[in-house]
């Protein structure tokens, strides 16, 4: 019997006891955002952000692998990342630049396996490799 | 001692045995997270859409009160929506749509509280609270 797979994962990290002078304004996020990308394979296609006043930012990226998003709330010294990927990342190259450049060590990571590759296609999928092997 | 709050909620719906002819354009997913918001309070800031080729979309809301995003696999009859939210929303009512308009009753649902408000703040708040009542 085939072995299901996952089709995404979804990685979210809740930020805590973060400076609000870090994380008040587009620019600061923006920098951040993009500074992840770095860290990873992935490809930005557009990216949206929005100030909110009198401090708190949100930003998200979509991406050719699906998506990045952040939002700050400056009062509450808090900001909730998320990266949904349909390909690998280094999310532990994240967290150290995360934990490095926010100044914290409240940081927690959840990591979520989304969508499940249905038994018929990783059935294909194998005989096709079966097939490749045989030539 | 103050009890600790939560600033966001995020509701993760997987949904899969989707028919691929509704989930594979950018128009059909537009229509679904413009759908989605009616249901709700939540305030629409700026969109955002790609489509991948043949088949399958990018859909991302920044909203007034975080984001709502959806990615599509026709080819896994699978699709992903994401709502993070500072306010509250009818959760149920949005799964009773999806649940309706995609002909599936194979849909799951997590809900993932974002972020706690420090207990110093939560106490500042309930101390004007009573100043208030005292007036």
């Amino acid at each position: 019997m085939a072995r299901l797979s996952t089709i995404g994962t979804h990685y979210i990290w809740d930020i805590q006891r973060v400076s609000a002078h870090e994380i008040s304004y587009v620019f600061e996020i923006r920098t951040l955002l993009r500074h992840i990308c770095s860290l990873t394979p992935l490809t930005i296609e557009s990216e949206s952000y929005k100030q909110f006043q009198p401090v708190g930012a949100t930003g998200i990226m979509l991406l050719s692998e699906s998506h990045l998003s952040i939002h700050t709330w400056p009062e509450h010294e808090f900001l909730a990342i998320d990266l949904f990927s349909c390909i690998p990342v280094d999310h532990q190259r994240i967290t150290d630049y995360l934990t490095s450049v926010l100044s914290t060590d409240d940081i927690t990571i959840k990591i979520l396996e989304r969508g499940r590759v249905p038994e018929q296609v990783q059935a294909e999928i194998t005989i096709e490799k079966q097939d490749q092997s045989m030539m």
